[in-house]
């Protein structure tokens, strides 16, 4: 297993085909990839792979975020209130269509529920990446909450329909799952408030 | 590792041991549960598994619907189409809050992602105990794809909540929970037409 290094175009070739059999490997659960692996795979020394993302949970990040892409959310947040539902449901419809976007992602849901380091990026990446985001849109004190609730019903609609592949919901075509899906979303993100159970902090 | 049937109290007895047995080896996941193991744990012979449930499958079905109790939604749909949101999201809840109904739930969610028998048995027990339920509110052509719209966005709302444990969605008080989410239950079972993107058959 000789080192590659030194036979590349440069370093962005070498990261790109890291993140490639990153994602390979990631997709088939988080627990059984390995650096080595991987790195045998990319055809590259793992010192690379540690150089380069600082391990594995640090690769992971990036073969997510290269899927995920969630700096993409930006613009259908900064589209507006009017719509933004439908906006929304499309983006995330559309990264689980695309099968070398979908398998990353799905493999981070799957292993974060019984892989505590897998988890933890989970959370990361949903408050940090998601949530902050489209809070942006709804501009009322309980804003975190709303983009979770609405991400979280993305997942769970998701998950039905390219995992568990359960009809209806498997079998209606995308346009039509993205008006009703928006809705409720409209809902949750621009909807009255709702009083909450706990007294809040006084301002 | 003698079989205890013959010292024991009755059938019903051998049943809820088998079924508390599997309930456990199950909630690790579906690939790992073995008869032989589930029966060792119970303190039965393998073959009485089969006789009463027909075998791994069987009992992994039985389990659930321990677990779930799919028919205790009879009387929270039967409440009628005022409030069915708020009463549905709290059935739900409620089963997540109880560890262990939770866990088999869990395990059946996680399990069918990646094995095939798993997956057939939560396509069944979703459209069958669930989906068909619900769909009896809304008194619609699109019934049941409104009923599985709203069940993926309660299983999208607990993974997020009791499995990935993210806040604010995971720390919020769970009648505030049933209240928010409530409101996009009821839109999805009561909402106005959504035009379908295809033609429907003629009847």
């Amino acid at each position: 297993m000789t080192s590659k290094v030194g036979r590349r175009g440069g370093e962005a070739d070498t990261r790109g085909d890291i993140l490639r059999a990153g994602r390979e490997h990631f997709a088939r659960g988080y627990s059984d990839a390995t650096v080595r692996a991987i790195a045998r795979a990319a055809g590259v020394d793992p010192s690379l792979i540690v150089q380069f993302y600082g391990g594995k949970d640090g690769l992971f990040r990036a073969v997510i975020a290269d899927a995920v892409k969630p700096e993409s959310i930006q613009p259908v947040v900064e589209g507006g209130r009017e719509g933004i539902g439908r906006r929304l449901a499309a983006w995330f419809f559309e990264l689980w269509e695309a099968p070398e976007r979908r398998y990353p992602f799905q493999a981070l849901l799957l292993s974060a529920a019984s892989h505590p380091p897998a988890a933890e990026l989970l959370r990361e990446f949903v408050t940090d990446e998601i949530v902050a985001r489209v809070a942006s849109v709804s501009r009322r004190k309980d804003a975190r909450l709303r983009a979770e609730l609405a991400g979280s019903h993305l997942i769970g609609t998701a998950l039905t329909r390219y995992v568990y592949q359960i009809p209806p919901l498997s079998e209606v075509p995308t346009p039509e799952l993205v008006r009703r899906v928006g809705g409720a979303i409209d809902g949750y993100l621009l909807g009255p408030v709702v009083r909450s159970s706990r007294r809040r902090r006084t301002r």
